[in-house]
């Protein structure tokens, strides 16, 4: 309906592969950098051209990587013993952030989803393999998510780590700090129970 | 807390700059682009450029124009002598492709707001005063937004006009259609009271 000039047409649509925005959004964002920040619209092309040129992943964890040694897979982690698993880099930075874990990471990229034609060889299930064979793991905590995906995932991580003959953990899952048992799931809260631990 | 690579944390912060986007949210573009769609990453950083480097302002209506000739002051436009004056691009795509106005806009590039520090100046009404002297504008529509702000403004616009000798005109307020007489605020029920016209 709306009829945008081509170069105009092309930044909307290309703000629109974002996610989460939508045309209204994608077109908001187009006037805002023309309009009164073309400063910045200058430092994002800048960005993306730095950042595709530049950012790789490593071959080990598969986190994004742009040095030639990644920092997640440094010596002194690699000491440590243990291997986090998650499902996304997201995931990653938010146990980076928020605890005092410093081991080595496996990014899955996803989660075992057979009907989506994701299965052990999109997650680079190999190389997860050679990592827990070189004997350098001594315990590998599982942190996929606790969907149904995230949980078969779970259980096929924790069969290769039996196999492997390494120590394997998950996360634990239970009532969230600060939330109130009233108002949690009943989900949540039988993991809760099930998962209680002795004080 | 979270230490991105320099990469990674360029690319984050500059799509921060981007309205709405709270760190969270460039977070998670950031590392869709760099995981799943690489060729939307590129193409984001070509339509900046492109569009950095091709869409400037229409000297007559200050709307973002591309080519040597702006589409929305062409002849056939200029012919109708009607002249819309609003506050942001994004009004008159709104107003264009919504109505079946087909006369000229002028954009202010926002409202009269002294305390911010935005006078006549600013919103380029010289240029304005220029359209309307030259004589082809029998009418001018106001259509700015019905805030504080957006009636100041319409109010010197309409002093404008009336000192042009043009005939002046605010686009109606009232009860938007579809909205139930309950549910609207009061301050629009007594616009659209006071607004009435005869049927």
């Amino acid at each position: 309906m709306n009829t945008y000039s081509p170069r105009l047409a092309r930044l909307i649509e290309a703000l629109r592969k974002l996610p989460g925005v939508g045309p209204k959004s994608a077109q908001r964002m187009a006037f805002h950098l023309l309009d009164r920040d073309r400063r910045a619209a200058e430092q994002l092309g800048l960005a993306l051209n730095e950042a595709l040129s530049g950012i790789g992943r490593c071959p080990s964890c598969r986190m994004f990587c742009e040095d030639a040694a990644c920092r997640y897979c440094s010596p002194a982690r690699r000491a440590a013993g243990q291997l986090c698993v998650v499902e996304t880099p997201a995931d990653l930075m938010a146990i980076d952030a928020a605890t005092s874990y410093r081991g080595r990471y496996f990014v899955l990229m996803g989660r075992l989803s057979p009907l989506d034609g994701v299965g052990p060889e999109e997650l680079g299930l190999a190389a997860l393999q050679a990592l827990l064979d070189d004997g350098s793991v001594q315990e590998m905590i599982v942190a996929t998510n606790p969907t149904v995906e995230g949980e078969a995932t779970a259980y096929y991580l924790a069969e290769m780590g039996k196999a492997a003959g390494i120590k394997v953990s998950r996360i634990a899952h239970g009532v969230p700090m600060g939330g109130e048992l009233e108002y949690v799931d009943g989900g949540t809260l039988a993991h809760a129970l099930s998962g209680r631990t002795p004080v």
